[in-house]
């Protein structure tokens, strides 16, 4: 297949709106690429460095004439922006997003766009919190996965285009329910985080009330915190928008942490031991 | 302070023991270092590569004439070795350990050893759980911390000598109870264990239940479960060792998870994230 737009507008030229506006011109796919964004120094910096070819602080200008919208704005804006957007758009346009949680973008986006535009979820598993334009690259989803969640009215025609474009753009593409999407990622990488910075508040305290503890720590303990010192705001957001499949997994985490308590209360070591065997056993298998 | 034990004997010559006899040898505190364990193998192979002079599998014949005997096993078997040498130490001998749990050993080895004898528990903090003499490395204490835990029994004199001693052989020496040794590595080290264990399982679960997930995973989910690929005959010793304090800790532990989800649910997102940021804040400060 191949995809030619005369016009893609990139909403939020960040690390990932810009990475993605840099592979769809290294990849041709594209004529012309208008960036929006709140900050025009960032906006100005995008078409120095050639990423876009143009911007606009007006919402209904930068979308005007678009076929393709790609809406990587923080998770939580993506659903005010689609609302704030939606009078202005051409009949026929694909809109995408590359938001980390899928369920309720993908449900409530439908209230906010006109049925004559084509919505498509996606998530661009890649990059880091790291912001702004500077950050982008041309590589960014070189071999990443790329997950993209239609449901029953997605239109077959726009689903196959986002799915050609991910592709060219260097990802493996998978397609999933936005539910079982949030499941994973709950599971992968939210659950994780909210893991990781409850561990490093315990160790805290204990830190307050006696000496200085992380003078004793080895590596074992900044491998698995390192993902605390990740933005608070950014995982607020999360957690609000994946906050059904999150407390899920919680408890979950909260049965398995008891299981561990019980056993070593209830002097099951050949059990304990059990449970660490099949921990291990899964983690090997991760390269 | 200088040092110079006429025959030290190391009981296990694995990673810790081994790496302890190179460094006393190239420090020149000892003229003779006698191993002792169960693995001949492994003995034999520390000859071999000079880092201990001789060695016996009787620990009688291994122990007898020693001014310093170093534990070094694992830290289930300290007890039972010193039962088992009791009856066969020089009056006056310094017995010390590496066990990574100091509480129990310390109190309850006074039960086994005669009172001639001058217990100082040591944990230095160093190595991994990789064994046998061929992991053992001349440098593996340098600039490592090492812990030592006296209690109102212990003999000045012995403690002033094991201090030095790993004061020479490179480390910086703590001097704390043994309770809050405990209690620190706990946190530090024991805690992050067991949840990285307990979380490794619900991903396992979850993997099981739907696709495989791990696929979809980033760099976040491989540190912080690496310690899930820790020895789990190790870490159900641990957890035995020092069960009181590590039950306490998951208690925190759940505690604090119990926080997040009480946040998420109750809609309280500022407070969540003020607990993000304090998380944050502390993780940060960990080189």
């Amino acid at each position: 297949m191949t995809i030619n737009f005369k016009q893609i507008t990139i909403i939020g030229v960040g690390l990932i709106g810009g990475s993605f506006a840099r592979a769809c011109r290294n990849k041709g796919v594209v004529e012309k690429i208008i960036g929006y964004g709140r900050g025009e120094k960032n906006l100005r910096r995008g078409v120095e460095l050639g990423v876009i070819d143009d911007y606009s602080l007006n919402l209904e200008k930068a979308v005007e004439g678009a076929d393709l919208i790609f809406l990587a704005t923080p998770v939580e804006a993506i659903l005010s922006t689609a609302r704030d957007m939606s009078a202005f758009l051409k009949p026929g346009v694909i809109v995408t997003d590359g938001g980390s949680v899928k369920g309720g973008i993908c449900e409530q986006i439908k209230n906010f766009l006109p049925q004559t535009v084509n919505f498509v979820g996606a998530h661009p598993i890649a990059g880091t919190e790291k912001g702004g334009v500077d950050a982008s690259s041309d590589t960014l989803f070189d071999g990443a996965k790329c997950i993209i969640t239609p449901d029953e009215d997605t239109s077959l025609e726009a689903l196959k285009t986002v799915t050609a474009l991910w592709t060219i753009l260097g990802c493996h593409v998978f397609d999933m329910k936005a539910e079982e999407h949030d499941l994973i990622m709950g599971g992968v990488s939210h659950l994780p985080h909210v893991v990781a910075y409850a561990l490093m508040n315990v160790i805290a305290k204990l830190s307050n009330e006696n000496r200085d503890v992380i003078q004793f720590s080895a590596g074992g303990l900044k491998d698995i915190t390192r993902i605390a010192s990740s933005s608070p705001g950014l995982w607020r957001e999360i957690c609000i928008m994946n906050k059904e499949k999150l407390i899920k997994l919680i408890r979950d985490f909260k049965a398995s942490i008891e299981e561990v308590e019980n056993f070593i209360n209830n002097k099951e070591y050949d059990n304990l031991e059990k449970l660490f065997c099949s921990a291990k056993e899964f983690r090997d298998k991760i390269k």
